[in-house]
């Protein structure tokens, strides 16, 4: 419900509040103080909790008045007198339970829990890891103040997958079912105009080295084969990275090892890649010079993208902005300008050589 | 446990059955018969059924004496002489009912279940529309085969979520936590060389237009921004449609509308970056022939680029195709032809214009 309300205007809020009874009124208002995308923001209140000391057959007892209340419960929750999480019983083990022994008896001790300010992606990620079903909320004292169900945690995975395309595609956000031409439009604008000032950017760049343009104007033809090279490899190397942080199984300690793994398979596709262009740029132009400039420059290119595409998210991530924003048309739009800037710069140097 | 071994080698699989007990066989072996992803791959067969004409209290007896073996049960079945599900009870339902009644006085006869071989995306998606935690499997004859709970479908979820991810990189299936850097180049080369044999197209089209280029060179600085624009429009267009068509929102009779609105976003789009570019190129060149020729260009780029992002992917649904092909860099190699080819044909039919 806390998520509903959020989204409207301040003042619809409150109309909304004072119109539902005044139990879930508290509910709600406490709801209002976490962030939406916490634990806090995520976590249902509707929870059967019982105090140490009770009986099995207390707990039944308490089940059979309150069972038209509660929907989905997979777990007893105990509780000290302070409130305090104490342990749970999943509901089936009550039917199976001598109903005279004590709640803390049976109970589990050793469970999952978060905090409130937990941000959700880890949560969700602790779902996924331990295939849980429900989890328990608690206060920085350890009080029990509500439970996140997996219901709720499936919503959270399409979300950030969501958003990590969208980022990806440079779409801004919540476009999906979205129907209004003007709304859609402003959404994608700002990255289309990001695109197009880059574009710009190698327009002047290529404008910079008219000279070497206008003696080799060959040199020209290769500008594509060198950004469409450039984007293509920094996506590959940053969505990877981006999305290994999101599924929870990178840590910025990791670092290293992924900047080296990329750099290894940088090697690799920029010998791979650099051959083939050598081969095939001297056997169409006839020029074994011309096939090694472009080579050498699509190898530099391919390390220095593919690099970059791994460093550009694991900053962002040290600075905790979205890294999936590096794998927008942002890291393309750098990578064209760069590759442009040191191909026909490289060319510049060599250009008695090409001569 | 049929996902392990489906992986292994034919033989390595033949000795892993062996060694297991005798009734998990032919549990397994059944499940082998599945298609991975579909609906029979990602069940379970543990599941608590009740023949109709039975007491809630032989029900409570009978899961007492086999709770052990069951790890997370939400519901009892209750099945006909057949097998044929006839309804269901919520375990917590069976701690208030009146022991003494029938079970098919109290199920829950109104279920949502899926056939063994339903796609598990469209599993997946009821699930997430719904709100399941479990869902009951049937054969054609409406025979319960197993059961699906939630845990199974986050990871479906996740690992779909990864593949729209990866194909819109281009960095080719299962990359995640791959270490070797051979593997990886491996799966990622192809991708480049298509890439690379695209920029070798769009040379290809700049050398037939030399003539034009040598008369005018300014119209070479203005390559990047047209491949830079018709690649990123296309990618918005495309990833929305994918991931539209993978939150299962969209069918083919919504084609269409897609399409319809697409070309709508198309035309404010292409106005705004079509006007900006006019006039950017008009003030910095001083020639508002040239910034009317690429704010022209750019338009028709934008439309094209735009309608086949949304088009390319849905045809490929409709020919069974994954529809994330689209977002990949093929879409992007492609336009980027298009592109060039479309914006140095203008310029060619207006050079003595442009002169």
């Amino acid at each position: 419900a806390a998520d509903i309300i959020n989204l409207l205007p301040p003042d619809t809020a409150g109309t909304v509040l004072r119109r539902i009874s005044r139990e879930d009124y508290e509910d709600v208002s406490e709801l209002l103080k976490f962030h939406e995308e916490s634990a806090g923001g995520l976590m249902a209140r509707e929870i059967v909790t019982v105090r140490a000391g009770k009986l099995i057959s207390d707990v039944i007892a308490k089940l059979r008045s309150e069972l038209d209340s509660i929907e989905q419960i997979h777990y007893i929750y105990i509780v000290d007198s302070e409130g305090v999480l104490l342990g749970r019983i999943p509901i089936i083990n009550l039917l199976v339970i001598d109903p005279g022994m004590k709640v803390e008896e049976v109970m589990d001790r050793d469970i999952l829990t978060v905090t409130a300010d937990t941000d959700q992606e880890e949560v969700a990620a602790m779902f996924s890891k331990y295939d849980l079903y429900s989890m328990p909320v608690v206060d920085e004292n350890g009080r029990l103040v509500g439970r996140i169900t997996v219901d709720d945690i499936i919503d959270v995975i399409e979300e950030e997958a969501n958003e990590d395309i969208t980022m990806m595609a440079g779409t801004g956000d919540e476009e999906f079912y979205e129907r209004s031409p003007i709304r859609l439009s402003r959404a994608r604008l700002p990255w289309l105009l990001t695109g197009l000032f880059g574009g710009m950017a190698s327009a002047l760049i290529m404008h910079h080295f008219k000279g070497s343009l206008e003696s080799v104007l060959t040199l020209a033809f290769f500008v594509p084969v060198i950004t469409a090279m450039g984007g293509n490899v920094g996506i590959q190397s940053s969505a990877i990275v981006v999305r290994e942080i999101a599924l929870g199984g990178l840590s910025i300690s990791q670092t290293g090892g992924k900047l080296l793994r990329e750099m290894k398979v940088a090697i690799i596709n920029g010998l791979v890649i650099g051959t083939v262009l050598l081969t095939t740029v001297t056997v169409w132009q006839g020029s074994l010079k011309l096939g090694v400039l472009l080579g050498l420059c699509m190898f530099i290119i391919i390390m220095w993208a593919t690099i970059m595409g791994a460093f550009i998210p694991l900053m962002l991530k040290k600075a905790k902005i979205d890294p999936a924003l590096a794998t927008g048309p942002f890291i393309t739009t750098l990578n064209d300008i760069l590759g442009i800037a040191v191909y026909l710069g490289i060319a510049t140097v060599f250009l008695g050589w090409l001569g």
